[in-house]
């Protein structure tokens, strides 16, 4: 059992190792989530395309995300240049990767289940493919 | 007196201020420099440009850079889609970006002097501007 915020870093680094492999240049940002300025998780680019990855690991099959945090990667991908995407690592399945008008609403931000995940979601190939993002 | 470390660090925050100030969208990077891939010590975008920066911070007169440094910061700016630049913050003087081709070659790596930042570098409004990169 590892604590929350290990789990989620020992996903992000599995989802940079991802990109390498996959030829893209990608980064773990520092200090994202306590910085003052908006920031996603991880940042990859390829020369061509450059993705903002919110990325969420899970033992539920759901999970939470405030209206704040979706706000903050959406503002940040828009100035920066890149395309926003909110990452999900269930436990014992795949990352998927989900567009941010695809996450379903709550009153108090939105949540993404596990069927939502596999259903509107996109697994990395997809992703980092010939897909083309419609802003 | 604060550690190399913590003056480095405190330096990319001051910049990381900087360009969002100017109107970019920027981070800095996790663990850049211990990890197994190359990366830059800060990422900048504007939705337009992304620039990619080796961010070092001197007390001395002189910034010796190990000639791995600035390859990894050039395939990194190469892979990612950005341009690479060295950012020098000598004590008491203001920032200034230098392009590769303009370090100072040594036997080991490159060297950067407070007078060759001074007459080759770019002041951060400089770099930010109209200034077209030419690769």
């Amino acid at each position: 059992m590892i604590d929350r915020k290990s789990k989620g870093s020992h996903a992000e680094r599995e989802l940079v190792r991802m990109l390498w492999k996959a030829g893209w240049a990608a980064i773990r940002v520092a200090g994202s989530g306590v910085q003052r300025f908006p920031s996603p998780d991880v940042l990859a680019g390829n020369g061509v395309r450059r993705i903002a990855v919110e990325c969420k690991a899970s033992g539920e099959l759901k999970k939470y995300l405030s209206k704040e945090q979706i706000g903050q990667l959406r503002s940040f991908a828009k100035a920066f240049g890149a395309e926003p995407w909110l990452g999900i690592r269930f436990d014992n399945d795949q990352w998927y990767f989900l567009a941010l008008e695809d996450l379903q609403e709550t009153p108090a931000g939105y949540v993404v289940s596990q069927a939502l995940a596999k259903d509107k979601g996109l697994i990395l190939t997809e992703v980092l493919g010939e897909f083309i993002y419609k802003a």
